[in-house]
């Protein structure tokens, strides 16, 4: 009977068009060109890697998109386990016509071929998002982005702020904020100035969330800003500030960012949990890892003082999950947000969604995201989500606790859309 | 086959009469009076603000119970998916019976006034024991409480030692200690006298065990009476202790607490992992959360020092119920207990009783205990744990491992009763 | 359907003859000679004293091995549900011809007897490899192993390095390592020659692995040799070292393991995450337990240092598979391995399991070892791996993702038996 229950919830959820409240898209490239535009996905040069493909064969300079595939095309029997390669095949399936159950040394260049022939016609990227039931793409945009040159209610802009945050010691960050804004910001009003600018751009366009992804350690605390100007003082005089220094001035800038959302409107969605460069001699973007040992108890303070900003997180270890549950139960102001990168399986998804599902309030929960860096992987990666909960649905909701098809499949609906709606403001 | 199996095994477990081992019964003002007792419990209250409820119209001064309510099923809705709500509508319609499938605005008047006639008849208490099946109920009494004007053979008392441990900084902390025991407690020897006092009270008054609750970074240690006497000169002069005495004066007490626990021959229930009022603007009791950094590791030492006594452990955390399993495992001293309140839905109770059934002694596990604040409660959350419980034995134990249905039906008894009577002492 | 389908993998398994990559055997007494041998395993002496059986009664000196059988089985009806008695179940009717599902005061003897008869043929041992379907049996040697009077083809040695690293200090551990190699490891050159001495020696007897426990909090880091020659001279001179000091000397001994692993091209496994002497008067191999509070991070600087090393991975706390899966996926020399102690009932196995299956290269997990002391156990200790197996495979990849059964049982057989060959190279 759960299989059927499962179906039934899931053929439902399919016919709803979607708003992807998170993705890495170039709206001026939102589709790939050849099929070494997925290939290239770091969730396979990564796992190829990891499997014993070279480094220097994966990103050698100049390397044609066909070589490349071909390379990485030797290293996927390995990987057929994956959920990571299951993306892709149902890539190849659904928008390519292919047949086989595997891409082998022998059949990807049929396959190869065959994509390009598709992404290489005129409305390819339009394609795409219908087939995928796309209504919107949300973006990543560095805080300089001129959001000029695309249609912003198609390709809803967010403000990233994490070279803000993290890297505003390096010149080259205060030098595109100062190009951006007109203000060099040498003191912690000019700072703040400057950075309200931003949100005065963003929000003109049609920007729905500020973002950052944050490390497991950081703790946001309210900093004064006449505690900032000596330090800013010494970062314009180029002087190394200590880690003290350093942590203060990022969470000033932090802090800062939570004061124009709550002034804005604006969501302020948290990634919480990753270093970065923990693996130095891995591919472009899988070099990222975590410490698991961190707590949304270091977000205290910030969830206190500001009771009118959304927020809503993402927690990149799956233990995590428990806390964020918690969290957002008590918190208005805390709302559960997709599933994060290494949380990004089944496996995964299924146990938090279950949690989320049973003691979260319903409205406060953001059900996916795809993170995706091409608009193909919307299709299969909302799919994969999609018959989780569907899997939930039908057991915890239609069995266990005896709720019709129809009851369930609401609040299927409800994760799945309805939410990413209102808390973001709607298309 | 395995919903049948499941189905055979919970019908047999739901004729098992109760005892509840841990709530916060009021023995004085067991059951409710309206609705407004039950929707008032904070799990209500709390999710209703997180969805968007403001304080101000939960706690408003003056508001009358059908008001509360009427205010709290305006909210209902964005609740329904949750585990809580699902314990409202299962005491509506098992109590009180209501036939639709949510309580909304346009029906809850009626179930308010059916509930209040069925409230108002002279024996509504007793009514409820005998539908729950509850023969005991064990209490969480203030450690001054006279234990005075009901029957501590129906509910059970037990001494609570948060403020003890926690608060005796408090002046009115030591007043109450002062004037339940005829004791000041100005030095280490007294302050021992003083809670023998108080172990003397409860145990001639049928407790059963001590329980306390613990933030995540406690961590009992043994302290000599020699270093306690000048911290206690400081709080009796009322200077301001520093973090290390409080800690000390802490750990002198926890110690002593246990020390007693040995020689009355009480259980000491430890409840782990609880952070108080990181919400601060948070409803009543909506305001505690956790970080689940935390380890039972901190506890070697007492676990160690005490071999006679036993430990009911409750983690707070989900991902601390694999720790609990293992130092239960090796342990003799360490029993599982329940699940306590974060961890308390289907999703994390079912993983949680798995590995607990997989690899504890069946001797040393407390199914279940309620929690509650009133007595309605104690058959929705019952129901709930029973029906996971059932689901375990009929996967696990009959179909994975060849039991009979019979034999998982006694190990399911042996966890929800059997136990309980014969770790606590029995009634 | 999932029934049968689980079924059809789990019989396909159950023909792979095994290669069990990590055990505690004997050569020269790897099977059991009475049912005490079976019995006195630490799973059960630990788990019949935690239920409440004394030590003194376990351990009392001079005890004959049929007396202390019939003292554990007064205990086993309170271990009925654990997954541990369930593998001595499985051996007594696998090997025994048992036929009760119950070992009781009333049938043990009996089954001591029977057990007794066979363990006395002659070929026993043989006959347990041969029923085990074992064509190899890792062992866990000490340093100073002489490594002779067995067949290593058949008991491959691995060589393991606890005491090395954390009981440098001990003056029976240098002695030992001066017997061994005829090398006086006073300073830090002298120290590297001895430890080249046992990776020569041990390589030159067929040893396939270097591994060592670590403890939760260790963090390996390179420290260079004229830092380590004056801790070694307080060393010899017989001065205690202060904890900096120690934690240097093992981190130098525990990364020249790893130089030599590079060298002699030899895997190290690592198994991570135990605390010693947790409960102190615990029995024999009873006493160790964990903080679940580690991280995978710690491990940052070895991981980039040896990229040509690999690395087999096991954790404790089950809370750390999710690091695990995630750094297998990004580092080319991480690999997963086994279910570990306290991880090894099918509660954590089926999350752990499925997870690892979803997101890492199938060539990069080594499924399982039995961690036996005696020969029985890798029979039901297997069997219970492959059920879980079997069960992922059919749920998560016939099912969920439509691969034919003939491909799931190949992504078994490679986790089960073909990655270990490859990685530890073969027989």
């Amino acid at each position: 009977m759960s299989q059927q229950v499962k179906q039934n919830i899931l053929s439902e959820l399919e016919q709803l068009p979607l708003i992807d409240p998170h993705t890495h898209i170039n709206p001026h490239s939102a589709a790939s060109t050849t099929l070494a535009d997925i290939m290239g996905y770091h969730y396979y040069t990564e796992l190829a890697h990891s499997a014993g493909l070279p480094k220097e064969r994966i990103e050698e300079e100049g390397l044609a998109p066909k070589d490349k595939v071909g390379r990485l095309v030797e290293k996927l029997d390995d990987l057929d386990n994956t959920t990571q390669l299951s993306w892709l095949i149902e890539i190849a399936q659904e928008f390519f016509g292919f047949q086989d159950e595997k891409i082998t040394p022998d059949n990807w260049e049929n396959l190869y071929d065959t994509a390009l022939a598709k992404m290489s016609e005129d409305d390819w990227e339009q394609q795409v998002l219908k087939q995928s039931k796309l209504d919107q793409v949300y973006l990543t945009n560095e805080f300089d982005d001129p959001l000029a040159g695309f249609d912003t209610q198609l390709y809803v802009p967010c403000l990233r702020t994490d070279d803000l945050v993290f890297h505003f010691t390096k010149s080259a960050t205060r030098e595109r904020l100062a190009k951006a804004t007109g203000v060099e910001a040498g003191n912690a009003a000019s700072l703040k100035e400057a950075i309200g600018k931003l949100f005065k751009h963003f929000t003109e366009n049609n920007a729905r969330a500020c973002a950052i992804s944050l490390p497991p350690t950081f703790s946001p605390q309210k900093v004064e800003s006449t505690s900032i100007d000596p330090i800013l003082k010494k970062v314009t005089d180029k002087s190394e500030l200590s880690g003290t220094e350093a942590n203060s001035l990022s969470c000033f800038i932090f802090w800062t960012l939570a004061e124009y959302c709550a002034e804005f409107k604006l969501p302020f969605d948290l990634m919480i949990g990753v270093n970065r460069r923990v693996y130095e001699e891995g591919v472009y973007q899988g070099q990222d890892l975590y410490d698991s040992r961190t707590s949304l108890y270091l977000y205290k303070e910030l969830l206190n003082a500001f009771p009118t900003v959304t927020f809503p997180i993402s927690v990149l270890a799956p233990t995590s999950n428990q806390e964020l549950v918690s969290y957002s139960w008590i918190f208005p102001n805390v709302v559960t947000n997709g599933h994060w990168w290494y949380s990004n399986i089944p496996a995964h998804i299924e146990l938090d969604c279950r949690a989320r599902l049973q003691a979260v309030p319903q409205s406060k929960q953001i059900g996916y995201y795809s993170d995706m860096y091409k608009l193909e992987f919307a299709l299969p990666k909302f799919s994969m989500y999609r018959r989780v909960l569907a899997k939930v649905l039908a057991n915890d909701f239609v069995i266990d606790r005896g709720w019709s098809e129809e009851r369930a499949i609401n609040l299927g609906k409800t994760v799945l859309r309805g939410n990413v709606e209102r808390i973001f403001g709607g298309c």
